[in-house]
């Protein structure tokens, strides 16, 4: 079911400064910040060879990334984003299994535009997961 | 500088557990798990099509991510780890940048059998940062 890791996504207090960390002290490949209202986070992408990092920085008043923020000022790894080829058997599959799909199982529209789910951190090792229809 | 992203680690309490969750519910190919007694882990590795997850659970008395697992007791990301050309040359130049490289700055040994150093997270985002000789 697992297919290839999409992105590891990074919370930070500052993407110009964190884009300007990985461009410029660890010679990067960094995208542009784009601001994205629609999921309360601006982007940055950091792109590798076989994968890339995506750094998020809160926008607007709601962002689902500002508690994560408040426990750790300085950032770190908020989730990781596996890509599955059938997002609705993958999600099946893992119910029956037992794990919890978070925000009521309903694949949402993610940043890269396309569908996505999140499962609960205590079911898989205490990580964030994220799964993205390839 | 920056090259593949060589693993992603993350820490958990039992290793057979996270391997069967990996392997059984998210239907991914898991290795056996190997006892690393010069680096105070046990590892099992997560297969994927473009790169891996390390899962890493404490061996012995001392072990390097013992006091993170107890901040943290259902696990979480530990780690990330990017591979360089060069990682003397990468050393110096993120020193010259600032950077502050972990224990002495003289790259060890890691559990791939290649030179590795680590990155101190207050200047990288809040994330630990392994870099790997490619």
């Amino acid at each position: 079911m697992l297919g290839r890791l999409n992105h590891v996504a990074i919370a930070v207090p500052d993407i110009a400064a964190a884009a300007a960390v990985y461009r410029d002290t660890l010679g990067a490949e960094v995208s542009d910040a784009v601001p994205q209202p629609d999921h309360g986070v601006t982007t940055v992408f950091i792109i590798l060879p076989n994968t890339k990092i995506e750094l998020l920085e809160p926008l607007g008043e709601n962002s689902p990334i500002a508690k994560f923020l408040e426990r750790s000022p300085d950032g770190g790894i908020h989730h990781i984003c596996y890509e599955v080829d059938d997002i609705i058997a993958a999600r099946d599959k893992l119910t029956r299994d037992g794990a919890r799909v978070l925000g009521g199982g309903e694949p949402k529209i993610g940043a890269h535009g396309k569908p996505v789910l999140f499962l609960h951190p205590k079911d898989f090792c205490g990580t964030l997961v994220e799964l993205e229809q390839a």
